[in-house]
């Protein structure tokens, strides 16, 4: 954002009231001194029209919007089932297995999600893997367990989708689907899943900056999505302590100053079971709308992601610790 | 850590007991198939002597620790004058401003800190600044205002040095040392500091590993320090939107697996005043044993940083909403 | 990898040994000493069985390799139309258009890659954009007019394709598909891309670790693919004076080390002009096989990417530097 | 940098005009269209006054330079001892040990770096080790040692300082001093070091940007440095197949456009002595005015380093590849 002066002697004074509004400011000159103000991206986000009402502003200039039905979106909660996510809302518990095993998997699994309060299980039926070799799914079969499974405990259904050719298979069992972080910006794939009309979750890529995650948010409403909710699961870094980074800065932006729908996905994030509890935690405390969380019956006997997933009471501990079990939980 | 097998054919058994343990592992063989496996390092802490108990495992090898001083603080609170920051304490917020300007503005600053139930009193006197034109602070004159101030207050002083030679000054003012950021691995600066057998903040490097950290700590312990307590800042990272990332998963590795004193400044770390509040309860809320944030009576005139400091009344709803005012705050 | 010792007395001097060998270790040990010796992943490239040779190993522990058939490409060209690229082939030039935006343009572009001594026609038919209300290329018709413009010029065709659907349209007009950064790892549009079993040029992606890249190659292998042939056009990176940090290191990595095919985009990497001429020169000089370089008749009406597109007299410039001009070209 | 427009009409012919300079712009309006061009940071260095000359451009805002001592050394070569290093003078390979292990040991490597036609000699004397238990370097032996050797060879000497303390007696041995990496911005160390008026290297900080880089450089000429050679030696990055990740397209911006002397570390940057040639290579071949190496008599026995140290074959092979011989060397 680009603020002018009216006069140069003013940069001050109006340096200072914008300092005050939290805005950072760097001065543009030319041969007669200041002529303009830039604020600096990372600022905080104040209106247009509060800068331009500052003494000595002559104009206050701003790129368009580059997404402009995201932006219509602000302060609306998503609709997914029956269930809303986002501003407003209390916060929503989605859980289940990295994999869908099986049909006695995915029911012992979902029945364990709705005992924590949860309102959505989450599957895999198609998998993404590093490995061409690794396990990928059980895909059609699987979505069907899932849907009676989530049926029978009053649940709904989000998994993911990897292949334009699976979107209306998945969307025939999903309430909600999903597109995981390397898909990102696999825009032709985001064209094929807004074309179903669903609302999407929109894992963040593992480099992506906040602006391009709403750029692919976009891409999905333009093709037809009913709305996006996004997730934060860590982005890529260099210390092999944690799996990956957690940005709850891009948390609470998207939360608080966007009043976007955002959830984050802390099993993802540490890789590494003992740091879920505390990171779920600090998600709701920043204004996440919820969460998602890897949970299995018996995590020794995951095909996939065992080492991160949470048990039954490992679940129910957690879903405690954060306030998302509901005060008449009929066991 | 690796984990050698008595048989090959133990190797899927194993494996799956240690997934269960929350530990990601990888097959090591020769000729004669799995002979070892090792354990990542962003798996869960595991006490060695659970997985030499596994059926099956022949041996745990670990490389010895890298630093013996620190681990023995483990579980331990740091003292700093009369307040204790760490494993078993109350949260303790440090505030005041980037730079200390006048003795009136650092007495008013510690007076807000005060209201906000804050235990220590933060300022720079010197600086360090990226440009060698800008500001840079008021050296000693600084360290008796900022004194005067927290005596008057009932507050303890933590301050930056940056330079071995301002040790024994910084010393005779201050409860704690800071070391900053870009001063991290400083060697010759850690050794000064610790020489003055005090307690030390010390920042984490803006692409330091949590290993790293830890041994800059361990540098600190071995020179005399008396205790060394964290301070996660943020990261450098390629998103604009932030000015740095905030590495709350390191605060959960510090303060729930290593149980070592650890706060967090989310002032540096979002850079913008607006994502300060969020960000500070989502560090309350992963174990952060406190809370370090910039504050000043005008943040429209500050010299350095006005554009995230809060001011008095930005401070209380911080506190407040950090649950970090005492009961019987006398006004 | 991991060492394991006869003797822990034997620990000091295979260690000393392997250091020559260009290996960092790091000692795992138990109550009994040090027991084997940790080889870090940033190590020289060292057979095992020369490991094994020296005196007080007991054995070498490796991980099974992850892709078996990309490995089986070691030191083998990919051939691409009546091209080489790879291990013993002289270096290619690929260059064109990012946007294919007319007959004309595609023609006359192609006229400046021959005069340049360019072996294959790059451009874009169906684009990848971060916003949906960017340009994103002409499709089929564009595909016409390249394969036209190519063959008058007796260029090869390289093109990106973006969707499971255009797979077998694009083959039908090119002789190597490309997989976009963007892509790396869509591994249903990977999937899809093999079954046409023809030479791949895979992009990395802006956070994909090597290991990662290489098995995307190993999807494509895999699925059909003829061959692969990777390019690195830059990571995601901090700091702003540049688009992206070219990662060099990798690239000497798979050319020298692995001897798989690797070629470089300097254009992305810089997304500046002025630097594409030195860090193409770089990418040739470290090993790489070839350079893919955007190139326009006329930069300033491009429609994307002209910021950083050569004009002819660029081109020609830059082959000359980096004397990819053959010693006979015919005007 | 910003562009504003005499006419929101002529945003499109300006914009394209821009646009074939190599520069990357973003439009910025208000109410009645675009009233101005923000010119993004990673563009082509194009002089203002020809942006002004451009047909519909009303003004050209730049920020005030920020480093103008440094910006008065563009085109001017470093003088070190009898040598030059920077823009015009021939590339100069500067080698030697990471630590002075002895006087035997500096004075076979000291002959090994004239053998292969080295200007200046290297070696730790105050050496910065991320753990508090590892060889820290012999101190002013070393430095006496190091000195005798480069003397006896017709070397030049450059060395670490890492101490305030050290600055007067490495600058009594030493023709060049070291800031590391780790102390990049620890600015009291800079200031010290710059009192001693000697040219400095100045090694890039492990995530500093460039423009961080050259404020550091500013600081050391401000305190009276009489030159500043920059280094890079790779930035702290996500991938562990490479120690640091080398950022070639920042040299190639110091060397070529900013035209200030800057050499290339290929030892740190790779961190295996199998990638260390091609580096070497594309360094120089991307603009870089130098080479610094880690050599050692016998890596096999070296104390710190010796996995990335090159013996003296391979120093004199590395010489011959980048072509550092002289005509006329005398054996």
């Amino acid at each position: 954002m680009l603020v002018t002066l009216k006069n140069p002697r003013d940069a001050e004074s109006v340096a200072s009231r914008l300092q005050s509004l939290g805005l950072w400011t760097e001065k543009l000159g030319s041969g007669d001194g200041t002529r303009a103000l830039f604020v600096r991206s990372d600022s905080a986000l104040v209106a247009p029209s509060t800068i331009e009402a500052v003494e000595g502003v002559a104009a206050v200039l701003v790129p368009p919007t580059a997404h402009p039905k995201l932006d219509a979106q602000a302060g609306i909660a998503s609709r997914v089932g029956d269930h809303l996510v986002g501003h407003g809302a209390p916060p929503v518990l989605i859980s289940g297995p990295c994999s869908i095993e099986s049909r006695e998997q995915i029911r012992v699994a979902a029945e364990a999600v709705r005992a924590a309060g949860g309102r959505l299980l989450r599957g895999g039926a198609y998998k993404p893997r590093s490995s061409p070799y690794s396990f990928t799914g059980h895909g059609e079969p699987a979505l069907e367990w899932m849907r009676e499974a989530a049926d029978a405990a009053g649940l709904a259904v989000v998994t993911e989708v990897m292949s334009e050719q699976d979107v209306d298979r998945v969307a025939a069992y999903a309430d909600m689907l999903q597109v995981g972080s390397r898909n990102m910006q696999a825009f032709a794939l985001l064209k094929a899943i807004g074309k179903a009309k669903k609302p999407v979750l929109l894992k963040r890529g593992m480099a992506a900056t906040v602006e391009e995650w709403m750029l692919s948010a976009e891409h999905l409403l333009v093709a037809g999505a009913s709305s996006v909710v996004f997730c934060e699961r860590g982005l890529r870094s260099f210390d092999p302590s944690t799996r990956n980074l957690l940005d709850l800065g891009a948390v609470a932006l998207l939360a608080n100053v966007h009043r976007l729908p955002v959830i984050v996905d802390p099993s993802h994030a540490a890789g590494r079971k003992d740091l879920v509890p505390p990171l779920a935690r600090a998600a709701l405390a920043c204004g996440a709308h919820g969460l998602i969380v890897e949970s299995h019956p018996e995590p020794a006997h995951a095909r996939s992601d065992g080492a991160q997933a949470l048990d039954r009471d490992g679940l129910l501990r957690l879903a405690d610790l954060c306030n998302l079990i509901p005060p008449r939980t009929e066991g």
